[in-house]
């Protein structure tokens, strides 16, 4: 016999997009990252941590994170579950929920690719459901196909739309099983699905400090549920996922909510700037709630642009799927970044 | 329905030793911490970080940190698959291995009880091979099982004892699924399965820095096998499963070799003494070949032991398991806290 299950046989790994070394002279503007160095107090946690951290093994409930995501956000610490990254998160979801033809895995799409690759693992079954042009959350047909889980990104990758509150309601309470909101972008959104969490238990919100906080090297995600839902996670959560060192900075970098905001507020004056000045040199770009736009050349193809602008030592990201090959998304730079970015386009398209 | 699946519901989850803060007065003896502080090389990692490395997402395979493996250890560096602590190695083969009855899990015991919550919750049947009196390896019934995996913990916890190679060599190639001997404990030891990896081609060697290196709150880990054998599990990892301060810091501890094998060296020193102290006074004590010893009080419940040593600020481990019941797993400390543990225990005793 294989020495793999028949679903790992027969699936391909994700491809993380590329991730050349800090000190490498490249504009990344790949992988959504926020353009501005996270919160001080976050990096001082480094220059004092005790190695007495180091030497024992962490907080298997990061409690410490629970209780400043708690006062930052005004949610019952025990309404938190920390995840390594809200990817890890997404793996003990549909490890706790999703299972073959009868448990299936739901999302509208084009979004965020690893709920497929995830859900091809467990192995579950998954069905896609194609947003219309509008980026209208297609209820109907998100209802009738019964997930187990299903998961809406709000705003959604890579097309950058927020979904209403009403929208997501009306989901949650028509679904046999679990909705999950990934709201990894939401810092640089208009609003957050969070309070609909106190009225409907079969609700999931996914947050992440990868984008907002600038800490996308920590790997440290968590989610909002109530109590009796984060238990069946819990039980299948490692024990000790979450690192003692991340657990330190992060609890410094969600006491500073302030500065997370403010870096926010500047990443959303420069994503309207970017969409504008896309728009004057010829591309059609959605509006944007995320961190990142999703813009379409007109009179090039978008697999031409990525290569050359890659030759130019600036990387966006391009996606070889139904629906995408004629796109690029860009993550929003600094002002000076986005310059170079236009700049280099301006010199590609005819 | 249940918004979990079946196996999910049906199952506890694993509970973790008791981790009180740092700063908490107390002698912890109780989850195999080495007592000595990680390498302050290591340390010195976290003081000079760029944060440029905490705004980015991390390596995808931690590569920096596998050179310095391969190094340390004379291993190609495609055959060293990082985890977020070994821990997350466990559930990964688990998951790209094991299923149901077909593909079961099979180890002897008494041993590491994460192996079945883990396949607990894939779900995956387990056979449980009970370890005859002298902990001859029951080659010939763990043959039988036909494991999809089959774990053998060497040294194992809490018995202490190595299993001898020729034993890992023959169940290795009778076995029709993969053997993982999970080295957590091989720092302390007097010889590693590690050149066996090159021969077997369905061997996993498993390593953590949690135990040798002193670096539990860290959480890192990693697989050695063969490329073919490791490409299968790279695609159930998380692609992002390593942060980049655990990576650097990681790499930093590998490097200093000579620092771990210094604190090992005084902790098998300390575990003779340890063993005879506590065969002095009475309790029966395995030979061990970890950074522990499973002790047997003569005349004294070893329940009763555990809770007094706790009211008087002094943890170690208690398994309320058949087998182990009569026992307590006590942790290598310094010197000044074994004595601690040793008066304490003279103070209990009948």
């Amino acid at each position: 016999m294989s020495y793999f299950r028949a679903a790992v046989d027969a699936m391909t790994g994700y491809i993380p997009g590329e991730q050349p070394k800090p000190g490498t002279k490249i504009i990344k503007l790949n992988t959504n990252e926020n353009p501005y160095p996270p919160s001080p107090h976050a990096v001082e946690v480094l220059r004092t941590l005790d190695s007495e951290w180091l030497r024992r093994y962490p907080d298997p409930y990061a409690k410490d994170f629970c209780q400043a995501v708690s006062e930052a956000l005004g949610v019952p610490s025990d309404w938190i579950l920390v995840g390594n990254g809200s990817d890890e998160l997404l793996n003990v979801i549909i490890r706790a929920c999703a299972e073959g033809s009868d448990r299936s895995v739901v999302y509208p799409m084009p979004t965020y690719v690893l709920y497929r690759t995830l859900a091809a693992i467990q192995p579950a079954q998954v069905q896609e459901i194609r947003y219309p042009e509008d980026f209208q959350l297609p209820i109907k047909k998100l209802v009738a196909a019964k997930g187990a889980v299903t998961f809406v990104a709000s705003p959604n990758s890579p097309s950058g739309h927020l979904i209403p509150l009403e929208d997501l309601r009306s989901l949650a309470e028509q679904i046999p099983g679990i909705l999950v909101i990934d709201e990894a972008y939401v810092d640089f959104a208009d609003y957050s699905a969070l309070p609909l969490v106190f009225d409907l238990e079969n609700l999931v919100i996914l947050r992440t400090l990868s984008k907002g906080y600038s800490l996308a090297g920590l790997r440290m995600g968590f989610a909002i549920a109530n109590p009796k839902l984060l238990s069946g996670l819990f039980k299948v959560k490692d024990s000790y996922n979450i690192d003692a060192i991340a657990t330190a900075v992060g609890t410094a970098a969600m006491k500073d909510q302030a500065y997370k905001n403010e870096c926010a507020n500047q990443v959303k004056i420069s994503r309207t700037k970017l969409t504008t000045d896309l728009k004057n040199i010829g591309f059609e770009v959605l509006n944007s709630q995320g961190n990142f736009v999703l813009a379409t050349p007109q009179n090039n193809s978008a697999e031409y642009l990525y290569q050359e602008l890659k030759q130019r030592g600036i990387l966006v990201r391009y996606f070889k799927q139904p629906g995408l090959e004629d796109k690029l998304r860009i993550t929003v730079g600094t002002e000076a970044q986005n310059q170079t970015l236009l700049e280099a386009l301006i010199s590609l398209i005819r």
